[in-house]
């Protein structure tokens, strides 16, 4: 098809009644599809029930070391569980510290620690007058949302194909010294699917940052989660290359197995320098006697190594691929040409950005809801809720399954073209 | 025996030469004991092994109101497990926040949430310049490390038999708008196994803080662990106390199932006026997206109901009591009448608590150590690790079997007369 731009006003018009009749029927169908979160879905979950047997009442529960996980012990979670997770993000056993169920928590704490200690002896932020945080945008709500409840100022860096705008986040972070992080999701991006170039990676290492407590929080949080046997997004080892660069302790890390095993009942980690480790666990000896080692050991016992890891995000991918396919076919059948939305074609993590024309998204999204159609709120993917653009859509395909998600992106498409002709009879 | 004070200088010269004997001899044993960690004896944890069984690959890991515990949901915990702990702590279930794995990871939350974001719309603790907390002493020296490291104020308030001297606590909290919380432990005491009385949780209730903030900090870790069938201690439910005072938010109580199923795999849970968790669940839905779920269903099929949990600690009881009365009757065999040192028999709990003479507890502690038997350090039941008349232990049966505990309460009582000995003999 011709772009819809190049139509006639009769065009647009005539083509509005035909889909717009087709909308109709649509709300007919009473469809009630959630593509809004992303939730594994229940196929996923069950690749990993036989987690739950390999830890019974019969099961050797000492660690290898002979400590005995049931008991009090081990704050910085059992070695063989900070083996595994070390390798899961490709790096040292000792630079990485296991923590609860979920890496979302490590780093608010790491943020509201800031807060009120600083970072390696810094001023406390709390007494600072003004903390700034850069934001890749499109990114993930809940990072926009932790330090807007700390009250940061938040600045947008758009997030190209090969990462972040990294002229303005060398601008800010080399001259500003209110500026003290920057939220990270380097591979397989949330929500673009994007990973970031070796020289985007090498730039960040590179930061000559004009605070002391400049920190970048890099959330590794799809690092093994593939899409494809054939085709997989690498990037660079952060932690090297900012020792390399001489900012050792510039990065935290973070991972979890929360959409590897359990989400909600996983094991999440941080990565980090051994500077920065002996400071972090200054506060968590403060905090905690010590995390759930049991549920360490059964992710040790089920997974064993990078090797079991990586079998099974392989039966994650043959469940969530077909999800994916099903969605972008029904973007490239329909939309192709139209010139009225573009999209990246991921190959891992959990999200299909969308962009519409501008002033559209918010219109789409209203529109999926009066069909039966939940999608993540317009906005969501930028700082305080608001895309500048309006044109960001974040589409969830895991939960649904195939036929639901064909059908839910069929539903997105109708209603991508019906508010898009709106915006161009607007301007004829 | 007599008191040793009324012993002449030969007498005791005498008395210590046979003790310095028999403390030689029992240093060649080389004891390897440790009395130091409230931590569940190995018979303890075998009784929860079963619980372990009750979720395997098989189990249909629905809640009762049909949400998937594997998958994400349930901010504040899976309904029946809200209702479990609420049984657990005799509160209502709309009262109770279900979290992770340790109560002690909640008061440090909420003690940094009240940093960073105040209580209720409070002023932020952070941006006051001085914040005050009574400690009943002794008292438990976690409490007190969180405290210390947010750089609060710690007041001493002698606990007795039956409370913390409300006078005291009277006299700062209503007049001092400083003064912004108190810890307490009101059943079972750590480390004195004393109860609040009536009286006591009532004077609580009626205070009338001078700061609008003020917040007890209610830590009922032993609200069902019992020593004797026949011999409860039972103290007022202080969240109806203060409703009817009129101070309906002015506690937060915790607790957790770490000393009933498993140290760093139980469930911990905070329960507190509807407001208090309107204002908690604002912060928590920033800091993760919820707590272990298929743990808290775990609980819940293992457990059942208060019943369930009350037939469990029977059994913990039964492993615990014996290693009390071993220390207990060496206590009264060895040191009853001679005047230097007082115990209170506790009936739950997991401490015994020992006031030496004035002056004696670090060098008892000390001359353990050096004969193998390892004692909490003296002074951690203060604050800031300082006992001002160096005098309380904290003794801790519960992880030695009973005849080590016998072993090592023998070479405590030696101990403790060699240097009340010493003690006596200055002053001769």
């Amino acid at each position: 098809m011709k772009p819809l731009k190049e139509m006639t006003k009769e065009e647009l018009l005539e083509l509005k009644a035909t889909l717009s009749a087709e909308y109709k029927e649509a709300q007919g169908k009473g469809l009630n599809l959630n593509m809004s979160r992303g939730k594994p879905g229940v196929s996923q979950l069950e690749l990993s029930l036989p987690m739950l047997d390999v830890i019974n009442s019969g099961s050797d529960m000492k660690t290898v070391l002979g400590n005995d996980t049931r008991n009090y012990g081990d704050l910085d979670g059992i070695g063989e569980c900070r083996k595994l997770m070390a390798e899961m993000m490709s790096v040292q056993k000792d630079n990485v510290v296991v923590c609860g169920n979920s890496s979302l928590n490590i780093m608010y704490d790491t943020v509201s620690r800031s807060m009120t200690h600083g970072v390696n002896g810094s001023t406390p932020w709390c007494k600072l007058d003004k903390i700034k945080f850069l934001c890749p945008v499109p990114g993930y709500d809940r990072h926009f949302a932790i330090t807007q409840h700390f009250g940061f100022e938040m600045i947008n860096i758009p997030l190209g194909t090969d990462g972040p705008d990294m002229d303005m986040v060398e601008q800010y972070v080399n001259n500003d010294p209110a500026v003290k992080g920057i939220w990270c999701v380097p591979k397989y991006s949330n929500p673009t699917g994007i990973s970031y170039s070796d020289e985007v990676v090498r730039r960040f290492a590179n930061l000559k940052p004009a605070a002391e407590d400049f920190r970048i929080f890099w959330d590794n949080a799809y690092c093994i989660h593939h899409l494809y046997e054939d085709k997989h997004d690498e990037i660079l080892n952060i932690l090297d290359e900012c020792e390399k660069a001489g900012n050792p302790d510039m990065v935290y890390m973070f991972a979890s197995t929360s959409k590897i095993s359990f989400p909600g009942s996983g094991v999440s980690a941080i990565a980090t320098s051994l500077k920065n480790i002996d400071f972090i666990k200054k506060q968590m000896t403060i905090q905690t006697i010590g995390h759930d080692k049991i549920n360490q050991l059964r992710h040790v016992r089920f997974f064993k190594d990078r090797a079991g890891l990586e079998a099974h995000m392989k039966k994650h991918a043959e469940l969530l691929r077909p999800k994916f396919e099903a969605v972008l076919d029904v973007f490239r059948r329909e939309l192709d040409g139209l010139e009225i939305g573009t999209w990246i074609e991921p190959r891992g993590g959990y999200f299909i950005s969308f962009n519409a024309m501008e002033g559209c998204a918010k219109a789409i999204v209203a529109k999926c809801k009066d069909a039966g159609v939940v999608m993540t709120g317009a906005g969501a993917t930028y700082p305080y809720g608001k895309d500048p653009k309006d044109s960001n859509i974040r589409i969830a395909p895991s939960f649904p399954t195939p036929d639901e998600m064909k059908a839910a992106a069929e539903l997105f498409v109708l209603c991508v073209k019906l508010v898009s002709i709106d915006k161009i009879l607007e301007n004829k």
